[in-house]
């Protein structure tokens, strides 16, 4: 395996800080008690993800948060205050949306696998933050909602990524009622991966990040990106893209060294090519 | 919150009767002993949630039965008197079907939120009736069945519901097999949000209803509306429709009005508008 | 019911073997240790389900396998020899995946239902087949993964089974860790549909095997062949297309007898018309 170098990032200023280490890069989001995603919030998020996208250093994603609260969704004082503008905050309100689901889809597209680690409530956009990466693994003092509907603003962009997540019984109970589950009901829903006592989070995440690093970041590339294409296809279609990106996978020469690494009985050294 | 007005209609005269009271209209399957969906049956239940569409009064639905079996589906025996028909049937079979496809669609497109109260056998379209539903509660008295294959006639239709409900495996040992699962596994399967005790379950559900009832009408309309629509888009176009359902809920009033509340710490006051 | 005729049939030469009984085929990957999807292998499991499609004694197939190992997936020494083929393989990788693809099309395609036996490893490609199964029963030896993520090699093609049969995070973690997951584990992800002890998984899977074979096997092909054409479809499609398929079904001679016999309290006898 090719030896990842640990290396550190200063804390980013601002509301998001960024560790890296071993090829983990943690991204907290560190603006308590509500970690809320205001615009500077979402701009820090969506550079991180965007500079992590094409730094070779970086393989896996953590986003974790500081505080009791995971995140508390937009904020709510900021959209409210744009209600003052002349256009009675149209324009900032879609400025957020638009900001909203572009960082939600740049986790799905992001060719980096992208894990939740979930120590709080996760409320509204925070829930579907969590949602939207491609593994989350919680605490049980985690909890998660999408409780919009309580204050007149149905979780409608919230509800695509919980949709694509939990059945939709469970996610119409969560959207209509607006109240929490725990985080052992998230994991029965499918919104998380594994429920852990808190002093195991960091291990668990670190045992999962390090798994995961381990791969050839090609071959992470390949698959993730063909595991939301293809999710949005017919089964004919499906199946003739992913025959290609197999074929193409095949050729690769991470493919080749991991075949004959296994098939050796040997240790593969992946050069992401 | 707005006062919500409880006013009590007369019971409907025919197979269904409907109850309203507090924002919350119970529609009873009133045809024991299989509460079957006849043609009668089917125009009963139309026009009742036709009815409550619009008329402000009615927050919530909620679909239960007299008897021991909720719903066993079609009316075979007046199915099957029309194949004395000079179409063999044909015309009557394009009509009950024609109904019962747009029934269920009538649910999901229901602006307002439908539970089904299950306390007895849903079988076949009765299956598919609880499934259209936005919630489910049943007792563990309840059992859900997809038994068409028995009697030569798959529940294709019904399907359409079960298989947006529960995963792929599950819908297809029903719908393969025939045989009845229970309430207990129907929860696991995704079909039905909570399973009580039969002394429990007018309270349950009375209490989900209340909880539903006591948000804003626009609202719960506005998400209902979007969530379905969006259930059937990929991802990027799902964000864009739902980043403009959101702007608007925003420009609302009761949005402004819920938001507003929830930073002064008060009670919001719904207009629906 | 119409008696179904035991008929034998002589053990297939190869990698594949099959066997009929009392409407039931068996088919056997009989290449241990790894029952790996050889190009050969392939081919025989082809012909086998295409030689079933249309033999009116075969009411309903199950896959199972000698061994440890239910299915390793790809036969990787014999991709690993094509690698010094002049196009570095790529024709054979094309061949080979064009293969796989139309073989688990076929099974999801095949007019009658398809159950998987799996009392061993399933990974990759093996997986897959086991995704791709109408039903899959499996005792508590045996196992799931998609471990190409390992090798070089994303399991891009097994997902698009998989990633149908579970929910995205659940999917993910198998694909993103390349880490087996036990038959329990399976069962709560919907992959398989019920876990025996090993002794009684013969009777268990006989016991859904006749009863599925004592349905209308001609009611049994409009249902499978709906199903899944439904479940690409959006919601008005969906119900336009069943309630057509459900007149039709309707207008056949099984559904009249099914339902007469039904009526009249007698068993049906199907003639598959």
């Amino acid at each position: 395996m090719a030896e990842i170098v640990a290396i550190r990032k200063t804390a980013s200023e601002g509301p998001v800080q960024a560790h890296l280490e071993s090829g983990i890069l943690r991204i907290t989001l560190a603006s308590p008690p509500a970690n809320a995603l205001s615009i500077a919030m979402m701009a820090a998020l969506q550079a991180e993800i965007d500079r992590a996208r094409d730094d070779a250093a970086i393989r896996v994603l953590v986003i974790c948060a500081t505080g009791k609260v995971f995140c508390a969704g937009h904020d709510l004082k900021e959209l409210t205050a744009h209600r003052a503008d002349v256009d009675r905050g149209r324009a900032f309100f879609e400025e957020t949306m638009a900001a909203c689901a572009t960082l939600m889809q740049t986790i799905v597209r992001c060719p980096k696998p992208v894990i939740a680690e979930v120590d709080g409530v996760a409320t509204a956009a925070g829930c579907q933050l969590v949602a939207s990466c491609d593994l989350a693994i919680a605490t049980d003092h985690a909890s998660f909602a999408t409780p919009g509907v309580n204050i007149g603003l149905f979780c409608s962009t919230p509800m695509v990524a919980l949709s694509r997540n939990v059945s939709r019984k469970h996610a119409m109970e969560m959207l209509l009622t607006g109240e929490a589950i725990d985080a052992k009901t998230a994991r029965e829903f499918g919104l998380v991966n594994r429920v852990v006592p808190r002093e195991y989070l960091a291990q668990v995440v670190a045992k999962y990040a390090e798994t995961i690093a381990s791969k050839s970041p090609l071959t992470l590339r390949i698959g993730k990106e063909a595991f939301y294409n293809q999710a949005e296809m017919g089964l004919a279609e499906a199946y003739d893209y992913t025959a290609r990106v197999m074929v193409e996978n095949m050729l690769a020469r991470d493919a080749e060294e991991g075949i004959g690494a296994f098939i050796d009985k040997r240790e593969p050294e992946w050069t992401g090519e």
